[in-house]
């Protein structure tokens, strides 16, 4: 496979940088093709502005989606966006490695989607989901928390990891096409011993070694919905979060 | 109240622009001070880095939040983040003004989490959720989206709103201390009227006119966790977040 490591981490003697430099080494003894964009290292803008379209369709006020649909259409993207957005459509296999910060990806990683994920490209012209811009690409979610995994199921502090990271696994990797495997946690890092440290480092590895074989999270298909944008009726949810009203409502 | 309004919108003839410039007239309208982070027109530095830290704890390898505590007990944090973290201390409402952009918060606002929610003032030490270093404040958010109604329904495309959301209402807001309101919606801005759009500047400014007297989302109190921190048998969720399972294990 050719695969696209995405890295956000501001420390080279990380944890997580050990994790990444390891796991290149594994992905490369099994034979695959990997890229890396190490953000950080990189000095990526994240902040999405009018300075990313090199030719604009509507100069006068900014309507960032629609500018990035022209730009696709004119080759007009600045050049680090282009770059990345080479790679993206290069990959079979995008991971994406970082810190877990509030919940989310670090800023730095969150531009990277803000801008290049485009308009034209990834989305758009109902491409989503089973017709997504990247569809037949599969996407893993590689984080550390502080957190413990107890806090993270379903009757835990934070509720499941799963809804914690749902806007990243089904609103950004799902919608543009991904199937997305499971995440892939390192818990608790600043107060594990080095020997546990080593074990996560063994685990990650072990799991790419048969990440080609792995199961993607069930997602519906776009025709499952109806004009309403609803599962249609007698349609069964796929996940329990097409099946649950809303956490403020009851 | 104090009220803090943090925007992120990059151009200042949008319809998010129009919203924020009409609802600061409506707050101070009743009686409220208001100060606002323009974050675009700030030029916020949205990266975490070790330049962050006018003194460091640990200067052989950057642990970002072990150096948040520390900057916080010896006022050794970065001129842009110590203002930001003085205007956060000083409010009773947060409001968070912003377009969704893959589900969250745009870079340039994640980052102001990164870099102004800080350990040893915003959380750590026990403090969270009932807790939290903010405690007794509340929290609003204001998005636009090209999304429609339907679709973050709980059997919509996207899922519920509120769980596309979670990792900002719960995860980041109610895990500080805030009592988190309803997210406020404006929808599909690019194709609307400009009738519509006005009304949807009425629909907010209405709503805040009567902000106080809401009634914020369920969140557990910490005593509600035992000691693998999942919820004591025999205590109801109050969330249908901590109810189910995962989305992807079904």
């Amino acid at each position: 496979m050719n695969i696209l490591v995405v890295y956000a981490h501001p420390e080279p003697k990380s944890f997580n940088r050990a994790l990444l430099d390891r796991s290149l080494e594994v992905l490369r003894e099994e034979g695959h093709a990997v890229v890396v964009s190490d953000l950080y290292a990189m000095g990526f803008n994240p902040v999405a502005s009018a300075e990313d379209f090199l030719q604009r369709r509507f100069p006068e006020a900014l309507q960032y989606d629609r500018e990035q649909k022209f730009a696709h259409e004119h080759q007009a993207f600045a050049a680090d966006i282009q770059a990345e957005l080479d790679k993206l459509q290069a990959c079979d296999l995008l991971i994406l490695q970082f810190p877990l910060w509030w919940f989310s990806v670090p800023a730095i990683m969150k531009g990277w989607f803000d801008r290049v994920f485009v308009n034209g490209v990834v989305y758009g012209k109902g491409r989503r989901f089973d017709t997504g811009g990247l569809k037949g690409r599969r996407a893993l979610v590689c984080t550390s928390t502080a957190c413990l995994p107890g806090m993270v199921e379903a009757d835990g502090l934070l509720a499941h990891l799963d809804l914690n990271l749902w806007h990243l696994l089904h609103g950004t990797l799902a919608y543009a096409g991904f199937e997305v495997l499971r995440p892939h946690a390192s818990w608790s890092i600043h107060y594990t011993t080095p020997q546990a440290r080593a074990d996560y480092i063994d685990a990650y590895t072990q799991r790419l070694r048969g990440i080609a074989q792995e199961e993607p999270m069930p997602v519906h298909r776009l025709d499952e919905f109806g004009a309403d944008w609803r599962l249609k009726p007698g349609i069964e949810p796929r996940t329990t979060a097409h099946r649950r009203p809303a956490p403020t409502t009851e």
